[in-house]
């Protein structure tokens, strides 16, 4: 019989951002419960986070290590089935490592490491004991995202010629890591996010949507990597010239120092018959353009979509749905295929379509070479 | 200490689409467990249905009357906490009467009833009780919403002359209800609906957000209420001509014959300084024009909004809320209120906001007083 | 040989708004020529707003009756052909009427004249004298609603069902008419505009583009007719409740209170297959909706469009069109009008669209019952 | 005595596209009179087109050089005062420097010039002549652009950190240039386009556009330059990085194969304190971005806005200017300071803002580097 599949989670304690957006996604669609939590480094503001939670006390638990060991000598109907890591970038190697090396499937936030060596450890690991591996490259979770997949995959836009992705925001127009502010801190801290900032943490999804939609692979970039506020110890800009397997061209430029943006990841992708552009700020608009016949503006419910779009939609027409659906929309996937694989069948292939470990090694390949770029005098970089 | 609140549904099973709705609001924040359910008026569909959920077989029901008797008998720290209420408008009253006469508070989805006097029934037992109830006119829980209210009431707009508010839909443009579609059928089904169809099911939203954002009541009203669709036993056209108790004036239109419109609730408020406009389908942009300064553009966390407004909001700028997001500010505002009366502690005010019995109440009057003035040769019909 | 058509101008002079209007329309597209004009009842007004306009000082006359003398008694090569007239609504009859009878056409501006029986006497004068008579309901001049018009004439919509026209202004939303504006002072005098202020004004637009669209004539009428401005003499702002003739229902507000708004002349039509919608404002967008086929937005020179439509175009794709243009395309297919009659020719039928008497007529009528609706406690006031 | 100004066309004739653009723009204000031309290189075409523009048969010419001796040789008070270029790339040189060397003044569609040599002895001969020289950037004609100039120049948005550019089209997704369509052929033909396609026609107005808001020269470009139609002579798409003299970063990508563009010409600017945004589409708009501060939306006629953009307009606020009203501007502010020339007075600051000669060399200079760059391994070409 079904159950509903049991989460712990690392990191997300009292003052983070990411860890509620994924107990949301867990929650909306009813099929997971939190079980269990290593929320922060700090004992004392773990237990806190747990009681917030409502979580028994003998389940929050002082490190992941601790939870990883003690969950995993707990019994089969009671401990977790998988864990969900939403610590900083240094803090996903570890416990992905040894939750996988325990046998619990993962969810991690992305990038999913520090450093491309870890990426590919993860990658063989998981390869090696078969258990499932959600990345939250949360982006892709929305359906107008797979429908424009879609049609692309089916032709209808010909052959792909030209990728415009961008992904402006502004919030750190100015020095947020000296006020204070937790989200900043780390960002811009080379010893917690790695060798990149801006184009790590947002630079990654506007690469993985790119290839996502069009199907295609970046061959070569050439970048141009800044710091624009004085003494920030990580890039905050970049604007990068794109070549991808099929001979296509692109741009991709991202930011952190765009005054006055939210978060306006935008994607507009032009083929030999036709064009298309999604905005993530109004994300249940797909719009279509033709060569000689009236631009389309797809909505979900509106008119026939692609099936997993239609699969990873709850409301009707005109009743927007928004971020927290579309990173429940992982989470969902992922729960469907942890309960296939309980009960020993095969997922339904609407069900299938997450990000995993390798689009995690992709997105660390990615930081390396736009980075190197960056720093390079050579005009095109191989990826 | 803190604990989840317990909910247990009337209604929502296999086919519904409100129920589910339901669901993912009470679940989104973490506050709320569903416990039990009497999802159908067919036993054997509850009880699917309730497996779909993970509930246990034994606090599945056949009946609502089942579901609150044995909920009733079970220890405090087990049985449900409210009821909600998802099911066709006739089968509103009876389960929320019997929950409050047995001390359960009650969510209900609008409008609150089949008919005037059940409405004011329902008042007067919550006025008995002292149970809380809440009515689920989500609109009003989208966070620019509250923060639309919040400047009128500061007076930012000054005296308010005119409103004009919209609700088309288009997805009744065909006999929809003879094609075996259940929300169709239901909604323009006299024994079920009520005396009104489009007006009691999208009017009412209309007039609940028209007063709600302006703090003002309609005093009189002159509507045309048609029925376009041959066959169709139950208006799905109306336009209203509105004034109201300050001497503003008004057009409310709804429709469910707009072909082609998904969802559009809008509304525009105009003041001796200024006005404002908010689109539904657009929920996190509130538009703010003056007579002499540059037209604004309020949007979640980009400055400073009104105290109800912030703490409805769950992520960071430029990552969309939605439909179910408001929906779940209700239930969340509904669980704090519940939690903080369980703690014998006055609740939090961000978190009071919620519809009550009233707005039902004044609702079932607006239906009564529409559909009698779409029949009268009456230019005014007071309200 | 074909020549430029000769313009004379009554009003428009220095502090105008609507002359320079007509004079850019008439100039653009180089087939009429200004030779003469009174340009004010001050006759050294008149004189030096002709030397502004590069007019020889004999052709620059103190009054309209002058200048519709000494024209005439020049040789045809020389005299003008057509008086265009752009004072206010109470000097429109007065130089139309002696234009008539001396021979010359008319364009004037709307609304066409003080009153009802002004107007009956133009139309019978046109009429008898068979000469050409446009009035500048310049918004159906706009190419992509002359496009909505063919949809609908071609049945793409099917039968026409519901009808949202609205025209929100804000510019007298204080008393401007106190501020020595001359624009305010008299559009609200009623001696100067005749028995209604914004209805007169704007409401006339919106009502002639609702019938010019969708070829409906309104049948009845319910208004509510307010003056929102203390010590204003005209009404500000009006909210009506329409019918027509083949039993579509519809709204028209129309305001100058709508504190913020620019000049927001909208309209939706719905029908038993789509539904669309245009906004002045963006006038080069027409979206068209359909119950289970994507919205398509149409655009100029993007998709084939209706032959009137391209034949009142001037540029390629995405290079916008504006006002100034629809207003053009007036003047332009009148000027075509004339020079095939000069010529002893029918006009290209392309160029035979532009309103006329007969919609002034309508304007009058619609001016009297929608101020007579407001003033009656009659629910239903027939047109 | 004032007196308009007399315009002398070359090119133009009969199926060309910006030759009528011209005359329209002159045309609007009433300042400048067509007076003659040189419509084309077949006398019978020009003779042809100068009928339709009702110009007597002795002031159409066969060729310019005919145009220009003939016109010298007419008496003051009847010849053109200046000439205005409208053919393809490589006749602009010729009639340009004949125009400057026998006195007149000179209106030259853009690019200036066939390559780097012409358009600096044009700039040379200009300045030894002291002759006026207008070349037709016509995107800075939109009042709102002269906004956010002056927006930036006022360092309202603080120092610049970031400027994306972008000019998408779709038109030559297909190879028009073999479907007889003559805007198709000369672009995509060396001999007539010069060195560049694209990169030329589209790609000139987005660097013009970018250092005319700006106020900032780029200083270095990284280009990736493409043919994607087949068999095409010239570049159709271009991405580039940019570098600008103060530090500041940008991207500029221009397209022609972008399937489904119209004329997307959109530029972004993010400096310290704040962002704007401009889209040529819909022109009258200029959103204005703060790190803390509500998004504004910046309207003609709305609020205070820069002098020389409130001098660009004609209409009230929310009748929508356009790309022809643009246009005009040039050759109003042209013909301003024509007419203070022959008065011998300074011409009103307001009117001195358009581009001129020393724009048209930036241009072709910015081809040249362009091109180089897209040639070269070299990241960084120098400007």
């Amino acid at each position: 019989m079904k159950r509903k599949i049991r989460m712990g989670m690392v990191g997300g304690g009292r003052g983070a951002f990411i860890g509620s957006v994924h107990r949301i996604a867990a929650a909306i669609d009813g099929h997971i419960e939190l079980v269990c939590g290593a929320f922060s480094a700090d004992p004392e503001k773990s237990r806190l986070s747990g009681e917030d939670l409502y979580l028994p006390a003998d389940r929050v638990y002082g490190s992941y290590q601790e939870m990883i060991e003690k969950e995993k000598a707990l019994p089969e109907g009671v401990r977790m089935d998988f864990i969900a890591i939403v610590t900083p970038n240094h803090v996903h190697y570890g416990p992905a490592k040894m939750a996988l090396e325990n046998g619990f499937h993962v969810v991690c936030d992305k990038p999913i490491s520090f450093n491309m060596e870890e990426a590919l450890e993860l990658e063989a690991l998981v390869k090696k004991t078969g258990l499932l591996f959600a990345l939250t490259h949360n982006y892709t979770g929305y359906p107008m995202v797979k429908h424009a997949r879609w049609m692309i995959k089916n032709g209808d836009l010909g052959k792909i010629r030209k990728i415009v992705v961008e992904y402006p925001q502004g919030w750190l127009s100015t020095k947020e890591e000296d006020n204070n502010y937790k989200q900043a801190i780390w960002r811009t801290d080379p010893k917690q996010s790695g060798i990149a900032g801006a184009m790590g943490d947002i630079g990654t999804h506007a690469e993985n949507l790119a290839e996502y939609i069009t199907g295609l692979k970046i061959t070569e970039l050439c970048a141009d990597i800044s710091i624009f506020v004085p003494g920030r110890q990580l890039d905050d800009d970049g604007n990068v010239l794109l070549r991808f397997e099929n001979g296509a061209k692109g741009v991709l430029h991202a930011s952190q120092i765009s005054a006055g943006e939210e978060n306006a990841l935008n994607i507009r992708v032009y083929g030999e018959k036709g064009g298309l552009e999604w905005h993530q700020m109004e994300p249940n608009t797909l719009t279509v353009k033709w060569l000689d016949q009236p631009k389309q503006v797809l909505r979900p419910k509106m008119s026939p979509l692609a099936p997993d779009a239609n699969a990873n939609m709850r409301v009707p027409a005109g009743h927007p749905e928004g971020y927290l659906e579309a990173f429940a929309n992982i989470y969902r996937n992922f729960a469907m295929c942890v309960q296939a694989r309980l009960a020993g069948l095969e997922p339904d292939p609407v069900y299938t379509d997450y990000p995993t470990v390798s689009d995690g090694v992709r997105g660390m390949h990615f930081i390396d070479k736009v980075i190197e770029s960056g720093q390079s005098d050579q005009k095109w970089i191989k990826m």
